[in-house]
This record gives C-alpha cells, sequence and structure tokens, in this order.
C-alpha cells in the first residue's frame, strides 16, 4: 500500500533524525511491499524564516491532505535565536500548538521505560530501578491552560496577566476513554493526576475519569495529587502503568518520567485525533547546540516512525520489526554518544553518529 | 523576651511531632532566657470536627495575634475519612490555603538539600549525588490558580469547568524580591522558572524578575521553563541554589525536589509576609496511617521551629544551635523508622521513636 507521511524536519537537529527515520521506514517498505511518499511540511524557525510564520496555512492544508506527519524538532536557542525576539504568536513553539489545535490532535502518548542495555544512564539508584519500568503517559493535549483565554492589562495602573485553565466533561471523556483503553492494551492500571484538592477543573476532570472507569471493570485505577505524583515518579516509577492527566500537569510529568529513564534521546511520542490520524515526534528537543554534527540520537524518532506504522497505519507486525532492530542494535553495542556508558572500560560499545545509526537499524530489518 | 507562639498541631502525626518541636523550644529557652508562650489554634480536620469549619475567624484572629505560627500537619485518609465527602471549601485544606490568604503569607521557602548521613536514602544515583546538593524553593503562595475565580457550569448542557491563573506586577515583585534577598545570603544565584513559551502570566513574571534582578548585580540570574525544571531536579539537582516560581509550579517542583533529596521526613518550610510573621510546617503530610504510634520523625518539624526562630524572631544562634542539635543527633546515629538505612548491616545506628528523638535533640542543646 501506498501512505502519505507528512514531514516536519524543522529546526536544530530535526533534519537529521528524520532522514534516518525516513531510510527505516523505506526499509521497511522494501522488505514488506510499502510505499512511503513523503511530502516536507515547514514548521518552526525554518518556516519563519521562509515564510515569516511559524505555520502557514498551506502548512496545515498539507498536514491535514497527510495519512499520518512525522516530526523532528522545532526551535532554536531561546537566547540567541532571532526567532525568539518575536512576539510568542510568531514564534517557532506557536506553530506547534497551532497544528495540535488545527488537527485537534487531543491525546498526546508518551512512553517513558528503562532500556536494560541503558540501565546505567538511569539517574536513579539500583534498588529503585528493579527490573526496570515502564509507563504511558497519556496527556490531554488540546485543553487547558494552553489554549484558554489569556491577557495581559493594566488594572488602575498594575500589570496584569491572566491565563485561563477550562476543560469540559466531553474533552475529559475523550482523553480518559484514551487512557483506559490503553491501559487495556497493558498492565491494565490508570493512575488519573490532577489537583482536585484546589481545583475546580481537576475536581470535574476526576469525576469523569470516575464515570469512564465504570465502562472498564478490568482496569484498576486511582486518583493521585500532581504534587504527589512528581514524588512518586522519583520514588517509585514501577508502581505506573498508564499517567492519564491534563495538558500542563503533563507538560511537566511527562518530561520528568522521561529524564527518570536516563535516555530521553530513545523516547518516541504520538499525538492522536479522533481519526487514524497522528503526528510522531521524539520527545525531546532541537538541541540546536549539536546540530549538523551528525552526532545526534535518531533512536527516538525511528521509534516515533514505528508508533507512526502501528497506531496510523495498522501495520502492527512491521512496527514490532523497527522496535526489534532497535534493540537488537543497542544488545549489539552501537550508542550515539548521548547514550554512551560514563564509566570505563566502554570495550563492549562502539559509538557511532546520526547516520550510523540509521544504517545499523536498517540492516537488522 | 517572651514570644507568643500559636501552635496548630492539627491532625494525623501532627500533634505527636509539634510536642517535639515545642520541647526543643522549651528547652532553647530555657538555655538562652526566652519564653515561648503557646496558644493551641484549631485547624483542618479537627476544627471541622469541633466547629463544622476548617478554619474558623476565632482561629485566623488568634494567629494573627500570634508572633508566629508553628504547624505540625492537616488533613486525613482521603478516601475513607469522612472529611472528604464534605464540600470542597469545607474540607481540611481549605482551612491552609484561606489561612494563607488571611495573613498574606505570600512567600513559601522549602530548603530541600542532601543530609550528609543520610546519603543512602537518596533515591539517585551517587555519582549525581557528588557532593550533595541545597536548594531554596521560593514559591508564591497566595497567587495564580489557587485564588483565582473558578466555577463550574453547564455550557450549552456540557459541564464545564474553569479556573483563572492571574499574576500582577506587584504580587511577581514583591516575591522575586525575597528570591534575590536569599540569594544573596546563599550561592548568589537564582533559577526563574515559568512556561513563558505559551502563558501570558509567565510573560510577566519573567519581565517582572528581569527588572528586578537588575537590582542585584551580584546575583547571577537565569529562567527555565517548568518541564525542563522538572527534568533538571533528577538530572542534576546540584546546578540549583534559589528555584524561584509561581504557586502551582512550586507545589509540584518543592515536592519533587524534597524527594529527590531521599528525606522528606527532615525538610522543614516557612510561609512568610511582609512583616516578621511567619507559619512554619514540616513539608510531610499528615500521614494518617502512622497517626498516634509515636514513630513519625519530629525532625522536619523541629527544623521549621529553627527556621521561625530565625525569621520571626531573629534567634540566629539559637537556630543555628537547633539545627546543629540535629546533625549531631544524625552522626550520633539515630534514627526514626523513615530514614533508617535499608540495608544491612545497620549496626552503626540506633531506631528510636519520636519522643526519644525530641529527648535526644535536646540533650545536645
Ligand atoms: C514547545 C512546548 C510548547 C511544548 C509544550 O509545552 O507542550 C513542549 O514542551 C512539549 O511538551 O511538546
Ligand atoms: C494541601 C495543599 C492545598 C497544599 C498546596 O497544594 O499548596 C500542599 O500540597 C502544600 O504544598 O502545602
Amino acid at each position: 500500500m501506498e501512505y502519505k507521511v507528512g514531514v516536519i524536519s524543522g529546526d536544530g537537529i530535526g533534519p537529521e533524525i528524520v532522514t534516518e527515520a525516513k531510510k527505516v521506514l523505506d526499509q521497511i517498505g522494501k522488505t514488506y511491499g510499502h510505499v512511503f511518499r513523503y511530502e516536507e511540511i515547514l514548521m518552526g524557525g525554518c518556516s519563519i524564516d521562509a515564510t515569516g510564520e511559524p505555520l502557514t496555512d498551506a502548512a496545515i492544508a498539507s498536514a491535514k491532505a497527510s495519512d499520518a506527519v512525522l516530526m523532528g524538532s522545532i526551535g532554536g536557542n531561546t537566547s540567541t535565536s532571532p526567532w525568539y525576539q518575536l512576539p510568542p504568536e510568531k514564534r517557532p513553539e506557536a506553530g506547534l500548538l497551532k497544528l495540535r489545535k488545527a488537527l485537534n490532535l487531543f491525546a498526546n502518548l508518551r512512553p517513558a521505560y528503562l532500556y536494560e542495555e541503558l540501565k546505567a544512564a538511569c539517574p536513579l539508584r539500583d534498588d529503585i530501578i528493579g527490573d526496570g519500568f515502564d509507563m504511558m503517559i497519556m496527556r490531554e493535549l488540546t485543553g487547558g491552560l494552553y489554549f484558554g483565554a489569556r491577557k495581559t492589562e493594566e488594572v488602575d495602573g498594575v500589570l496584569t496577566a491572566t491565563d485561563t485553565l477550562t476543560y469540559n466533561e466531553n474533552e475529559i471523556r475523550r482523553i480518559a476513554k484514551r487512557g483506559f483503553d490503553i491501559a487495556m492494551k497493558r498492565r491494565k492500571k490508570v493512575t488519573s493526576v490532577d489537583k482536585a484538592n484546589v481545583l475546580d477543573s481537576s475536581r470535574l476532570w476526576r469525576k469523569i475519569v470516575e464515570e469512564v472507569a465504570q465502562d472498564y471493570p478490568e482496569v484498576t485505577y486511582e486518583h493521585m495529587l500532581v504534587d504527589n505524583c512528581a514524588m512518586q515518579l522519583v520514588k517509585d516509577p514501577k508502581q505506573f502503568d498508564v499517567i492519564l492527566t491534563e495538558n500542563m500537569f503533563g507538560d511537566i510529568l511527562s518530561d520528568e518520567a522521561s529524564m527518570v529513564t536516563g535516555s530521553i534521546g530513545m523516547l518516541s511520542s504520538a499525538s492522536l485525533n479522533d481519526t487514524k490520524f497522528g503526528l510522531y515526534e521524539p520527545s525531546g528537543g532541537s538541541a540546536p547546540d549539536i546540530a549538523g554534527k551528525g552526532i545526534a540520537n535518531p533512536i527516538a524518532t525511528i521509534l516515533s516512525a514505528a508508533m507512526m506504522l502501528r497506531y496510523s497505519f495498522d501495520l502492527d507486525r512491521e512496527a514490532d520489526v523497527v522496535e526489534q532492530a532497535v534493540k537488537q542494535v543497542l544488545q549489539d553495542g552501537y550508542r550515539t554518544i548521548d547514550i554512551m556508558p560514563q564509566e570505563k572500560p566502554q570495550e563492549k560499545v562502539t559509538q557511532v553518529g546520526t547516520a550510523q545509526m540509521g544504517d545499523l537499524i536498517c540492516e537488522r530489518i
């Protein structure tokens, strides 16, 4: 079959890591008889440079016309890049927020797990790591503080800024269902995170999650306050299966969880809407400091492409093959610089660059 | 001199740990010639049971009439306690929020540091811990989402909940000044945390912090996004001196930071207003599961009393003496159960209960 893949290479290391993910997709295509047609879509800093806007209507239209979108990363150095002299709504990241909203990508899935081979990179003590951990953060992505009304104005001569956090029951219900659905395919546990002792939106969140939970009698669920969750992620990440939460809490907790694994360069993410369409991107940033050096880790992007195969194209077998190839390459001792062991001796591992890592994964497909 | 100390023993382990802190204060009084007069103030679950309200106007009035307030902890088990059947504004925690607002306690100081003696309890790897870390979280405590307008209503038949996040420049300026003032007494570094790539309130926050920073040329400062900060606390807590942030981010990050130390039972906090007045409380919760067993760790409360001596009564020497006594007791090998080493052999340490720990600290004053 033929699939139309919108490609947002973006800024920083984006183009390099996306090139490797396309290489892997093409290898899958050759082996299993699929064709992936790529269409480059401008977003972020490169779009600002070309069009003055971080995301044009034409770019949104081509994203919509794709079967799925694969993204590298966007944005630059916030203190030195001229992009950050622009007003907020003209900056690179505004393009991403606009795209999420325009495509209604309300469900953000961010897996965070420990790779056995990369255990040494985990910042936690060995006895806390134990046999490892494997969580899925399910973050609501099109509501809350990110998309509420905001204003900055003088009130009696005093500068005052306001943001608004709104959720309605439908927004909560659809993401909660996604969370419980995913839990059914995993270890059947949902931890719903909120701040119900303070926020009305959290109390509504809790109420609707309770309702949705009734339809999933096999799933164990619990409520946890966001401050406690931030502690538990460090104290005992093993306790979590699916973490279900709203947009801002999800932003904070998913980043904390990925750092707890110690291998953010390995972590993919998917942003889905109500159809099969999705936007797939690595969890890490655009890393402008190492851009163009050919040393960035392409694995998170390659695993994001695997998520695309699975969630948007229903190519489960092909997704498995990519994930296996990544595991194999790690077992064979290949590492990009970010996941090189810190301690000597390092005889058992070989440091490779971005393109070589892509090639090694292709060879194993 | 004579000091009027309002005492909120509260719920759970609150009364037990506060008893030990009073014991230590009295020992200081005896040794250095001060008198501490205590007045018990009802707040939280015990106040609900006695008056139907988590905090009465009379209680607020006696807090206001005190020179400072020492607090244990409030609240109970949220799934089993009848207090949590009440509407949100009648629950134990609502009392605390009301008190913060009524006393204008806008500056919440939460130290998070590693005790050399308790290094083994730190969840992080040894090479990340290094020589240890020592941060002060300066959290704004009377603004933002905690105190903005909120409502839950039907909009076209759909339940919709809204919370509001507002800050004005004056609220930001006064907490920023406190943050920089504290940094001047420490390692002269401020990390201001916000989400300026999304929120108007964060952009105003950043602008005012920039302005305040101009008055502190000796202090190095940086801005950090909240998601990044949640990562950095796990990756490299050593980089932080003072973390300055708004109410909700501060709630999440300060709890994460205390868990990163591994010894939350050791961590104190102070909530200050524009005068010398302050509310002092341990960072941990009311731990209803171990209440009444005489095993709770009173050290965080004792150290909170030391903060009270320092910040509200200007008794720096006396505060030092308490802190030294705590260090000494740890060096002498005494531990409550929460800070007992997990690994054998445990010969070098002696497990003690709540009251015994208080006595041991008094002996060293
Ligand atoms: C770039 C930024 C607006 C974005 C967010 O906060 O959602 C990023 O941190 C993320 O998590 O994808
Ligand atoms: C009890 C709760 C309302 C409170 C808060 O969120 O401020 C607590 O978590 C704290 O940090 O003191």
